[in-house]
């Protein structure tokens, strides 16, 4: 039998993984925002291939490190620059037009939960990857909020995005009504 | 160039059809709790198959004619029982165990504009269609809440299932956070 588990809808992060799926073929230059530990950096660094480009982000070193141990065991660190750099300030390390970009909002798993992403500089990456997305092109927020700060980010960053012309970008909201937790949710911004 | 609507992530509607096919194949039995036009109708007699069944409910005769027409026509008509009835009365109709149900509430397109679902009746069916459900199975509700009235029925029903138990059922919303009218959105819910 099913775990109960398996009977649920797709995740967030499995909803995130259908988008960027949706959207990246090879080739493509694409965003990982939070590095973390690699594993998103990894399936965008599959999805483009090696004809692609990835650029992803962290401001921690074992960040950087954890996701250069896992690009290179995957033979998939050709085509990932590891930027050891705050995401607000991409658009010095980024000159392609993006297809596709992507934030984990909180904190890196099994590293100092007293680090954690921020509202105002969340902001401020997503205002600059927008400049930088192709039409049709995505940013997704895989959207944490069950730590000290988390459902203040959310706030500031769903009430920014719910602001956003609406004949300029379309935005769309998946997450889960009655799960404790709260389990992460999306919110993803598609260029018109 | 592909159209502006083109560059758009599916609509609810898109997204509504998107989980049918995910989770009904042949022989299963569904219900349309608003045959309207006949097009989900249709669209699930289609997945079902002749060895499936579809109860289609409507309280308008239109309603009913029309989706004769249009199942006659792409000849599914074998496989579905169109039903003149509240769809707040369908365990009277239904004894088969259902894979997935899906409501589009609002009123008729093209008909009577002052005839509208009602968040009282949509409960009670949602509440009956989660006893007939499968473990797996889906309710799909497709939010339409630009009429008059349509506003007041999405809280109570959003507001009903936020609180179904989390460990028997998983609730889902996909909706648009920043489109004007307001578009359609979703509430589906899992049974765990």
């Amino acid at each position: 039998m099913k775990s109960k588990q398996n009977n649920d809808f797709a995740s967030a992060v499995a909803f995130s993984h259908f988008l960027l799926k949706q959207h990246l073929t090879s080739g493509d230059a694409a965003v990982d925002a939070t590095a973390g530990n690699g594993h998103d950096t990894k399936f965008i660094a599959e999805l483009v291939g090696d004809q692609g480009q990835v650029y992803a982000f962290d401001i921690q070193q074992s960040a950087i490190e954890n996701s250069k141990q896992l690009l290179i065991k995957n033979k998939l660190n050709s085509q990932v620059q590891l930027i050891k750099a705050s995401h607000a300030d991409l658009d010095y390390y980024i000159k392609d037009n993006i297809k596709a970009a992507v934030f984990n909002l909180g904190y890196l798993p099994g590293g100092d939960k007293s680090i954690i992403t921020r509202a105002d500089s969340t902001i401020i990456a997503v205002k600059k990857l927008l400049k930088l997305i192709k039409q049709g092109g995505i940013v997704i927020l895989v959207i944490y909020s069950g730590h000290p700060g988390g459902s203040q980010e959310k706030t500031k960053v769903l009430n920014y995005v719910s602001q956003l012309n609406c004949h300029e970008y379309n935005v769309l909201s998946y997450k889960f009504l009655n799960q404790p937790g709260p389990p992460p949710e999306i919110a993803a911004i598609k260029k018109r």
